[in-house]
């Protein structure tokens, strides 16, 4: 684990009587000092894929390590129509945190192709501006694979806005069967597998605070 | 997924003027009632393995949720000593959540094994008494596998403290490498696994807000 002094500052206060020549060797190591500093930010794209759970709960981990750190963060999720029910919706308004629900409307139904991919268009144009905004650290699109993966949403649009965005700016994308392109462009890709599952084994139900 | 409405509750008041019979049956159901609230909470013990990224990542998710739906809930981590560099530590402070860092002090040299695991013990003796305050609705003990698979824990110890626990009471395991037991004993165990990672085929460090 690499400690915190990639994120050091150099003093940016130069003291006086400096002869040009020394001024100018100072610049050129701010310079360099910064241009390290930027480096060492590197903005990832993070996909969480598989068959079990943790792909969106992982998001929200980072989603309250970054708001922990200060930084500036928000979630869009692909699937999830506002209520009052679920947990992180809960945490994010205590926080002061977006999690923005987008799924509102969609049917999932082959005979209403035309319908959901205007309203994925619609969610998708959300993300966009997020992205291109730069108004924040990280921007996380939650469930955003069944958009691709149902023809809703072309990858190669996704693609696109993430090589063009800031180079900073870590992006996380979720959901079952990321498309290759996908994960040939992340970063850091990570399959969460069910290894055993109480909802199906034991007939548990969906836990509160847990999954929702 | 299973609706908010296993959490309602049955109203408590009983209306003046009731025969012994109809107040012994509107006790009778209460009791019904209550029985069957227990059972729609369940408490759950997961398990986040595997050798990929969002093992703790996703406890800190559930965390998050749990905490927004006014759950109790605390975090122990193993293998952390406390820094403030930790996003979900400064996090923590912000939310007032308990994450408790035991890891000071583990030397992870296998010639100083009794000093590793009488301090494995005393880790352990803060999770067992968390587990047993019965205050928590979940509890969180991140990176425990690494106390047991290196012999400074047994695993019986910590599955009887699991079996003796408040039922309604869901705890989470991290780490890799689950042991075999502690899989079978779980309700949930999914496997993180490593598809792409960015620290070792690009040699980009852990990232703030991220990793930290």
């Amino acid at each position: 684990m690499q400690e915190e002094e990639n994120y050091e500052t150099v003093p940016l206060e130069e003291p006086d009587g400096l002869s040009e020549e020394r001024l100018s060797r100072v610049r050129q190591e701010l310079a360099e000092a910064r241009a390290k500093r930027k480096r060492g930010r590197t903005g990832l794209v993070i996909v969480n894929t598989g068959n079990g759970k943790g792909k969106t709960t992982a998001a929200l981990g980072v989603l309250l390590r970054s708001w922990g750190q200060g930084m500036r963060v928000v979630m869009l999720q692909f699937l999830k129509a506002k209520t009052g029910k679920w947990g992180e919706i809960r945490a994010a308004q205590r926080m002061g945190v977006e999690i923005i629900p987008l799924g509102k409307g969609f049917t999932w139904e082959s005979d209403n192709l035309e319908h959901d991919r205007a309203l994925a268009h619609q969610c998708w144009e959300q993300c966009r501006e997020k992205i291109e905004s730069d108004q924040y650290d990280v921007v996380i699109m939650d469930e955003i694979t069944y958009a691709i993966n149902y023809g809703w949403l072309d990858l190669e649009t996704v693609l696109n806005t993430l090589r063009n965005r800031n180079p900073a700016m870590h992006v996380i994308l979720t959901g079952r069967d990321a498309p290759a392109g996908l994960v040939e462009y992340a970063d850091l890709v990570t399959e969460m597998r069910e290894i055993k599952h109480p909802y199906k084994t034991q007939g548990i139900m969906a836990q509160k605070g847990i999954e929702f």
